[in-house]
């Protein structure tokens, strides 16, 4: 099977590295916008070739979407015109959105919305690793909505890179992540935000950096070009979570302002009680 | 030399592993009120006796105060008033409130006030682990109002488990804790709350938790009984990041509510800085 992979970024780059250990692909085709990427994911061995995009999705049996959301919603109708026997998918952290820009296209059955939970805050062709997805949650959209070619593709796909396979509708989807990544970005974000803001010591920044605020603060590396469409596509219910936590905020806050001791230990044993899920679970 | 540790917890049961490795000490002995913790330490190789608090402070050269920010600012003027030649030092996350209590105490030269800045969000005896402080920054707070003798035996210590070693007043290092740790923690607890507000499901809090979620909730696990106190003793501090980080989060979601894709843009490339910043000195 010819995999073409648009993006060869960190989640383009890594699964191709895995599809070929793998061998669930004997050729890979990278189609990127950024020269500077078809050397770097030719010398790292992402990809076999390097093409344009209509060659790239002519040679494909499968043709996978990294590319930031925006990117998707735009080039996907154009793909699904193009293609014939091809199942499409992409890897984007919302889903309703782009899903409608194809919703009556007649190829709408080659294409199987997909997002892997997986990630780090690195971007780039060198940001590739392999194992990335690993044990991690793979979420398929809509799925009464694909062929059951295209979706046992798909599948066989996420399979393949050890992923632990859910199936939603692209409404919940982007709910439940904007709840789980996109807040844990903006509360990054914020706090690095924050952190900035007093500190004008570079210095103090770093010394006083290992308690807590690194593992907090990592995400606040993440790509403006990845996150800007992302919340702007998932606006509603990015709203409605931020919404949510500047509340819990602000009553923290108004706790500890008032000394309410009793209020601050409750809140926190409320708090303590999502890694008992998280663990219960992993 | 022997040293006491009073509080067999994470902090204090690291130390006591450490400190033993690293032959600064040949008799350690602990101090806890919770009697479970006294056969977990032995048990762990954590310390070589358990006494009573009088008996290891008599029997001390080296007194270790791993306790919650309440209990060291309740027993720290006590110790002083027993001590002799020991030297005392507390490892607490918060300084200023804590060294006020024993500021006109006779023996204050005896005791060198600190935080090593490190640790994990578990805790108790079983929590203690090897190598905990390598490679972090331990602060040391007020040294001219320390002995020479007491200043050097800290010092010694920390340099023993390998922490690096950062000097300044209570009152700036305060400030800087609130602005790199407690803010971290406190964003983790109200990122908890978000969460286990909207999920009810714990499955799906689970399926969706590889979305950076995980290191980005992590803190929200730490213990209630750590940082009421902290919060409440560095209120002032706190108060102040916690209203700078609500002006952030509600200027972001302001900028995605608004559809400002270029302000988003903007806010997500300042924070970028702060990784910058926290790898060029690591």
């Amino acid at each position: 099977m010819t995999v073409t992979i648009i993006g060869l970024g960190l989640i383009g780059g890594s699964l191709a590295l895995d599809l070929r250990a793998r061998r669930f692909t004997d050729r890979i085709i990278g189609v990127d916008k950024n020269p500077l990427h078809w050397d770097q994911a030719m010398e790292k061995g992402i990809v076999d070739e390097v093409m344009k995009l209509h060659s790239g999705i002519q040679e494909a049996d499968l043709i996978v979407l990294a590319i930031p959301v925006d990117g998707i919603k735009e080039l996907l109708p154009l793909i699904l015109d193009y293609v014939t026997h091809q199942t499409v998918t992409d890897m984007g952290s919302s889903k309703l959105e782009i899903i409608e820009s194809v919703r009556n296209h007649p190829k709408r059955g080659n294409y199987v919305p997909s997002h892997p939970m997986a990630g780090t805050e690195f971007s780039g062709p060198e940001a590739a690793v392999t194992g990335l997805f690993a044990k991690k949650v793979g979420i398929i959209c809509d799925m009464a909505d694909s062929s059951p070619k295209a979706l046992e593709t798909i599948t066989n796909m996420y399979m393949a890179v050890n992923m632990r396979l859910v199936f939603m509708n692209a409404r919940e989807h982007d709910s439940h992540a904007a709840y789980v990544s996109h807040i844990s970005h903006l509360t990054s974000f914020a706090l690095a935000l924050t952190v900035l803001d007093k500190e004008k010591n570079e210095k103090n920044i770093f010394n006083l950096a290992s308690g807590g605020f690194d593992s907090t603060a990592r995400l606040a590396a993440s790509s403006a070009s990845m996150w800007v469409p992302i919340f702007s596509q998932n606006r509603e219910n990015v709203i409605e979570v931020m919404d949510t936590y500047i509340k819990k905020m602000t009553e923290f806050k108004d706790a500890i302002a008032e000394g309410n001791e009793k209020r601050v230990e409750e809140l926190i044993q409320e708090a303590n009680i999502i890694q008992k899920t998280l663990t219960q679970f992993a």
